[in-house]
Parts: structure tokens; sequence; C-alpha cells
């Protein structure tokens, strides 16, 4: 295992950083962490992998999001630890370590922006930079009990931002409050001062909390009626056959759709550069990536016009001023170590990835906030726009929360 | 200089190939090349550049763009020569040779996508696939006369398509045909086969007349007229300060907006590569590649905020069922070897990229329309649409030269 700072209790320190901020801006006095597929200048970027970092030089500048952040007035206080490839939505890491979840220390914190979250959790930092292609921002969030979002699809710069699922990936923001969710991700957005929609429609996504434990979806549903009570803003249930016209199911999303152009694109990216050069890897991935090998690449072909099309259905039933909720992960984190079996591996990642594909599909704009505690453990509660409606979500958020 | 094909007339193909299709579909019979930034098989890939070439091993699986062709029935018959890293709209390759322009054999065939429209003009292909940064599709098309399309941003997936400038960059089609354009480009998009909407306002952008020459704003005036007049839609002229509420002039979507967004992005992938590996490059890609070293990159961060207002302005006036013309490039294509001084350079690029920024920062889709020809060299006229509504494109450009 690769040795991460010593005076680092939460274990999410990859390189301890002090770069400054090279202007004032509204993150003036603010702190973040680098996930470690987000490239900062001079330091190697390891993806995660300790074959990917020896392989590759240290890149020459820094991703334009971490460049935009400096010019805002934040400081950037390390960069974190990743889980292989950003492959993976658990965060036990092999060769980093696994970062501790803060709120819940002999659990999972979730990834693979394990380390975001985790030094957000420990208050390294007041936020950190990550990325976003099937949880990673929102899943860490949501077990770790801090604010997460991910931006619409392409709205944040990926340059210098290493190659994973160019349909599927963004930048994204794990925070440890709102307040610093919205100026952070307004910087990457370039947002104006624009003017804030009202909340027309506030949905409740039936078949995510149908997938969630009971426990999780009772709390869920507490949550969303003293927040209709506080703002006087009626929830409404609608079912993904509804948004669908009947079409599709939620599992749809994931399944024959957004799980299948993960692979494709992987292939195109990170698995050429496997087959080409034949790394170590690590077995957690080694296990996966069996099935990136044996993937029927022809069948799949189908699937991507499914995404185009739950795309469209998606966006056209949420109209300017919808907001629609539901449970960020259908679970608590799982305890360290008990994905160990395939039956627990398979449940954890087929429920979930069924909720997290659906703002996939969509393109969407999603914020997990830390609403919901079980036992102490937290799960966030999600809202979701359309896509492009990012400046909308995160005033429809600050308004509902408030 | 790289030897091509020795039966090629058109000087474009790289590596002949004939890749038979992996399925029956709406592109059966049509044959296609394959611009050299995107993965085929086993095949390397150039980017443009012999040293790229030399230092990137082949790709285990075709980019995901070529799989969806291959899928929908057509057959690959080459890789074609792009201009070194596509950092280029003149089309004058010093490492693979210049492709010739089959309708003006003096003249530059234009660039980067040099040997998609060669290919193309010279029929050795129905159409070829290629990318768009700054009118790299666009540019070409309208100089060697062919139907060309650049997509929504992200529209298509960029999986297997070498890294450019992730804000920018989109796939695009050059076709001899717009019904080989529309069929290819719907393959891509993965579209049903929605209903098409309405027409309801045909426009001219008049900053974009003001920056040609006067004889090719004279043939687009002309065009237009007679277009109006068929279909019995009016044309009204708009200036870019109405479009954008007085607060812009087309010439800022290029200067401190999209220029210095690509310049930013193209230092993370294509500068961080030859500044880590300082690789042998091309004298005028050398000479390119200075204002890259010498950018300030701090000073270009207000220029990415300008491309988001830019975008927001552009989408709100583009409501449903506007189009918007302008012709492709200022000019015809310039004689070869005539942009040997910095004057010449400087005035065919800025004008282009005044031109063709207008859809880079607005992010919309955009046809090349062979409609002019000015003493026999061929300018292309231009038809876009709001962000994402490449169906409706091509539907309304179907409507209005049907």
């Amino acid at each position: 295992m690769i040795a991460t700072s010593s005076h680092d209790l939460s274990g999410s320190i990859v390189t301890s950083l002090n770069l400054a901020p090279t202007a004032q801006g509204r993150l003036d006095g603010l702190t973040f962490t680098v996930k470690d597929n987000i490239d900062i200048a001079e330091h190697r970027t390891s993806y995660g992998s300790p074959a990917w970092r020896a392989s590759h030089l240290p890149p020459v500048e820094n991703a334009l999001c971490v460049d935009q952040l400096l010019a805002a007035g934040a400081r950037c206080v390390g960069k974190v630890v990743a889980d292989e490839f950003t492959y993976s939505l658990d965060g036990e890491s092999q060769f980093f370590g696994t970062p501790r979840n803060a709120k819940a220390p002999d659990r999972i914190p979730g990834g693979s922006s394990s380390g975001s979250a985790s030094s957000v959790g420990h208050a390294l930092a007041n936020f950190s930079i990550c990325t976003d292609s099937g949880g990673s921002t929102r899943v860490p969030a949501s077990l770790c009990g801090l604010w997460g979002m991910r931006p619409s699809l392409h709205r944040i710069s990926e340059a210098g931002v290493l190659p994973f699922m160019p349909s599927v990936s963004t930048v994204g923001i794990i925070a440890d409050s709102l307040s610093h969710l919205d100026s952070s991700m307004r910087v990457l957005l370039r947002s104006g001062s624009g003017q804030a929609h009202p909340i027309k429609r506030l949905l409740v996504l039936a078949d995510a909390l149908a997938v969630a434990d009971n426990v999780v979806q009772e709390h869920a549903i507490k949550a969303l009626e003293t927040l209709s009570r506080r703002t006087g803003i009626p929830v409404q249930t609608v079912s993904f056959s509804e948004i669908s016209d009947d079409a599709y199911q939620l599992k749809d999303c994931n399944l024959e759709a957004l799980r299948d152009m993960q692979t494709l694109e992987f292939q195109n990216t990170v698995g050429n550069w496997i087959e080409t050069t034949k790394p170590d890897l690590g077995f957690t991935f080694s296990m996966a990536y069996g099935n990136v090998q044996s993937f029927n690449r022809q069948k799949a072909l189908e699937s991507i016009v499914h995404c185009e099309r739950l795309f469209e259905l998606i966006n056209a039933y949420l109209t300017p001023g919808t907001v629609i909720c539901f449970p960020t992960t259908p679970v608590i984190a799982p305890m360290k170590g008990s994905l160990n079996t395939m039956d627990a591996v398979t449940d954890f990642y087929d429920r979930t990835m069924t909720i997290t594909a659906f703002s996939g599909v969509g393109r969407l704009p999603e914020i997990s906030a830390p609403l919901l505690s079980i036992n102490g453990c937290p799960v966030g509660l999600s809202f979701a726009a359309a896509h492009y409606q990012d400046e909308f979500l995160l005033s429809a958020v600050h308004h509902l929360l408030a």
C-alpha cells in the first residue's frame, strides 16, 4: 500500500499541497482538495492506479477547473485518493488505503471520490473537486453525509481531467455546506447572478423510493413531508413509466442503457490503455474488468440508442420549474469489508446504479443533500432538474432547504 | 513526406481499408473514410503527426462512432489525412502532403479535415467522419463544395476520438449529398424518426455577411433570395448586437471567448503531451504553437466566462423553429501556398473564425450547404439552429433546399 500523509487521520490525502489563490474572488478564504484524476501541475496524476502514475509524467498545467477555483480565491490543500481508474462506487482502495468515513468510521466512504468525501468530512477542506460518471460524486456525498453535486453533462470543462467516459462523465463538487457547494459550483459553471426561477412542481420519483431499503424510504418520505409543510409546496409522486410514456421502467436507465454506454466508452479510454500496455491491476478492479473484456460491443450499440431516447423523454417531462427528488443511494454505507460476496456486491451496485442512472441518462444536474440519518448513519436526499438547469436547481435547493 | 497510397489521385488516403459492415441498416451500400484522429482498431492513429503515431500503439477498438456506422451498414474504405494535431483550418500538410481540392485543384482544401473533404470530393467515399473544433469540418466542406455538419456539442460520442478541446470539439460529417449527410448523421445522433417541426423564422446574420468578401456576400444574398422566393419563407436580417442585447459583437465570439477556451484546453491535452515528451513538430504547427506557449492562462479565464454568457444569449434568441444562416467561410479557397505571409494568414484565420465561432460558442448544430460558386470555386452557405436542435436543423435544411 502506498503511504499517504502520516498526519492525516482521514487517510484521504495522497499529496499535501498549499497552492495559493491566484486572484481574489467569491471563494476567498475557502480551501479545497482535488481528486487524483484531475491534473495539478508538476505532480503526477495517479488515476487511483500506481501503474498509471508510474507511466505518465507530471502534467505541465493544472486542469482548467483547478485554475478556475484558484483564480476565484480558493486555496488547494491536497490531492486525495480515488478508486482505481475511478471505476467503483465503494471507496475501498487496495493501493492507497480506504479513506475514513468521518460520520460512520466503521463503514465504507463510497467511491470513486472517496478521498474527496473523506477530506471534507474530516474538515481538511471546505470542498473537494471530483468527478461523477455512475455516481462517483453523489454516492460518497450521500454515504458520508455531505453536500454533493453532479452538474449537467459537459457544463464544466474537462480539460486536464483524465478521459474516462466522454458521454457520461462530469466534474463534480463535494462540500461541507450548501453555501460552499453553491459558490464553488457557480465559479465552475461560470454563472452570472441571474434571476432564480420559482419552483412550479416538486416531484418524488416513486421507483427510486421502491428500490431503497424500507427505512431509507420512510425517512425520505418523512423529510419530504416536513419540507413540503415548511415551504407550502406540495410533493407529487411520479413513476418512471409516467415520465417515459409507459416506454421504460427506472431500471432501464441502467441496464441496457447507461451501463452499456459506460462500458463501451471505457473500452476506448482506460480499456485501450490496459490492453496495449498490460499494467499491474488491483484485485477488485481486475474482477470488474473481466466484464469489460468479455463485453459484447456489437450488442451494446442498441443500448446507446435507448440512452438518447431516455434523455429526450426525461427532459420533455422535466419542464421549467420542475424539481424531482429521490434518495441518492438506496442504503446507508455498508460496513467496511462487507462487499465480499457476489450477492452483496451485486445488490449494492444494481440498486445504487438504478437510482444514479436517472440523472446519468438525463444528463441532469443533481444535488445530494445530507438530510437523512438512520441510526446515526447518513443518507442523502437528491434533487434534480432538467439538463442545463443547474442554476435553477441550486436556487431551488436553497429555497427548499434554507 | 510520408507516402500515401500511390493509386490515390486525391492525396487524401493515409491507409486504404476495407472494413465490412457489421450489420445491415440505413447506411447499406454507403462507403466512408475516417479522419486520422479517430481510432480504427489495429491501426495506429497519427493525429496528423508522425511523432504522435510513432509513440502511440494501435488502439484495440474502433472509436464508438465508427462502430455505429459499421453497424448501420456502411463500409469503411480508409483513413484520411488530417492537419497536424488537427490544429489548422487550411489543410496544407507538410508530413502527409496536401490533399487535393477536387473542385479547385490549385487551391487549398481547407482543414483540418482536409483528407475527409478530398476523399469525398474525389468520390472515394460517400461521406467521411471527422471532427470540428474551430471549423475543421465546416471549412473544408465549404472550400471543397461539399455538405458538412458540425452537430451540437457532445451529441455524438467522442470515445476513441483523440482528446483535443473538451468544451469545443465535436465529431462531424462531410458528405457528397444532403441525403447521405442526413442518414449518416442520424445514425450517430441516434435519432428516432420524430416529427419535423415547421420553420418559424429564417434569419441571416448580418455581421457574418459583412466579414465576407463582397462577392461572397452578393452570392449569398442572391441564393437566399432565390430560396425565400421558392419556399415562401421570408428572410429577416439580424445583427449580433440584437442577438446579444447589445452586449457583444460577432467578433467577440472568437477573440477573448472561444479562441481562448480553445487554447486553454489545448494546453491541457496536446500541449501537455508536447511539453512532457518534446516531439518533432512541423514548421507551420511550431509557429502556431509559439502562441500557445506564450499564452496568458490567467488572463484567459475571463474569456471562458464570456463563452458561457454568449452561449446563453445565442440560445435564448434562437427560439424553437428558428434557422439562422450565413456564409460558412468569408472567402473561396485561397491558392495553395498563398498563406505565406503573416498578413495573409491573419486575414484568413481571423475572418473565418469570426464566423465559425458563432456556432462554436453557441454549441449549435450547423450545416454547410454547397450552394455558392464564384468563378467555379465553391463556398458554403451555412444553416444553424439552437443547441440540441440537430434533427430540426436537418429537416429544415431538407425543406429549404429540396
